[in-house]
């Protein structure tokens, strides 16, 4: 067996098709620059251009986009072995709007499922996930099986030894059964989120650290007030809990008695789409370091607030080097 | 009742998202333009570009891809009152690669299915579509159902009164039920074909004029020589059979005995798809003046080459001055 990840993550990767010209509806949007995309996907490259050795597991389309998903993950310095091709399935592109500062709709196409949705227990390699030093798995990927047998099978080969890091991501759109219908609403609400509730449940028993904004969290405890989620997901299995509250910053709160909570850096923001990967992957190179919580948190806070200061996601993960500066001006 | 349309065509609507980086794979493109799309679209955007008042019936997502293919219709002076949005599916988009002068594959994102193949027989204008001057329906009308019986509702409510446009268009991808897979190949074959041959014939049987290219053709027909199509179209119903061979150019057949075979106009290649688009709105457009076969032929040869040369699709359909210069210089 080769040398053990720092980080392998498990879930979404697909095309993100993001407008050239800001701040207008799709209408008049004259051309679209085309991105590595998907938010487990962008957690890998934002630990990796940290420094870290990462991997992803994920499915694309049989096609060129395919294709180009590998190449951009070898760009990114992140390992797609575990990336493998579906029949059948196009590669999922993904649509959004930028209207800064804090209204960016996606426009999803992964119909009839998404190849990421087929994931199956049985292609995981179980040496590779215990021994990586974190894992990283999503909400979406319980949506819909194969994928919600494949996710809770990655997540109880860790058997909560090392960092297992259950990202609330919730994506209502997605839990239709239909992989994900075009859109910014969905049919949501109360009913939709307390149907996905059990399986959150499951996922947070084996998870060590979750993490989400309120409405996430809100899915997996069925409260809103952060301390109350953060509480709640402790309670749920979690050591730590992060909850993430937008310009109001962050809390983090650790089963050992530790609290954290740090607020937002104001930025100019371009477009606030991957902000949150961004966080992610600091957030486990902060874990990887064992950095107490305070600083993580910063630190995070730092790297989402730099992508949202730029258009793109994934090539506009920081650099430590861009993180260090970045704090130090502040 | 309004003015009666020069012509209504009935079909596919959708965004073309095209590279603008041209002889490289998809992996390699990094930004796309946006366009109005669809074929039966294109082909009224044609004759509208050559003066003629036209109208789609079709239909888009509910979503802002979907306003934006209204915004784009009306700026072609192409009436949009019967383009209609469906729930809960996507707007259709479409990407290609650009390899000229002769491949160009698409990747259609049209699954579960699209909205243009929801249109439904009870919805139709039936005297618009009888007082229109052409109509003008598509042979992937015909893939599923409600998008078949209301095609073949739409041919019989003309009554073979006026010219009655069956383009024998064929995307082999659409015909499994999914409404169209990623990709340029898909299951084709003999089996595809002739299990789409009844649908062909039948939609045959109420068109005045049936034009495609000699793999349309044999859908329809069964066979594959050019001239041998053209004959067997004509005993099918049509009065005209027009049957395109690419750069070899397109040969022309009339019930009345009268044929025209016109070569193809050499030009070098841009972007080959949208020519035959442009053909057939140049080939309505002198349907309504009552030309003779070969200007006839020749005409459409000329907008079809003209679009060749030229990256986009519908906003490079020619005007009539446009044309005749080409047509001078030749």
């Amino acid at each position: 067996m080769t040398e053990p990840f720092d980080l392998i993550t498990m879930g979404r990767i697909g095309v993100d098709l993001y407008p050239l010209q800001t701040g207008v509806p799709l209408a008049r949007v004259e051309t679209f620059g085309k991105f590595l995309g998907g938010s487990a996907t962008n957690v890998a490259v934002a630990a990796a251009r940290l420094g870290r050795r990462t991997a992803v597991i994920s499915r694309t389309g049989r096609d060129p986009f395919g294709d180009y998903l590998h190449q951009a993950l070898r760009e990114f310095g992140v390992d797609d072995r575990w990336v493998t091709a579906v029949d059948g399935l196009p590669t999922p592109v993904t649509f959004c709007e930028i209207f800064p500062p804090d209204h960016f709709p996606l426009y999803f196409y992964r119909r009839p499922t998404a190849p990421d949705l087929t994931l199956r227990a049985d292609e995981l390699d179980h040496d590779a996930l215990r021994a990586a030093r974190i894992l990283w798995v999503t909400g979406t990927g319980l949506c819909e099986e194969p994928s919600r047998t494949a996710t809770l099978a990655a997540l109880a080969a860790r058997g909560r030894r090392g960092p297992t890091v259950f990202d609330l991501d919730w994506r209502p759109l997605f839990w239709g059964g239909a992989g994900g219908a075009s859109g910014d609403g969905g049919t949501t609400g109360a009913a939709a989120m307390a149907a996905a509730r059990p399986h959150y449940e499951a996922a947070l028993a084996h998870a060590t650290v979750a993490v989400g904004n309120v409405d996430e969290a809100e899915v997996a405890t069925g409260l809103r007030d952060p301390r109350a989620c953060a509480e709640a997901l402790l309670a749920g299995g979690a050591e730590l809990a992060v909850v993430k509250q937008g310009p109001k910053g962050v809390l983090a709160v650790h089963r050992d008695g530790r609290t954290a909570e740090v607020p937002a850096f104001p930025v100019d923001v371009v477009n606030g789409l991957g902000a949150g990967d961004a966080f992610g992957g600091a957030l486990c190179h902060g874990l990887l370091h064992g950095w107490d919580l305070e600083p993580m948190m910063r630190y995070a806070n730092a790297a989402g607030a730099l992508v949202a200061t730029r258009l793109a996601c994934s090539p506009a993960m920081p650099t430590a080097a861009e993180v260090d500066a970045f704090l130090a001006g502040r």
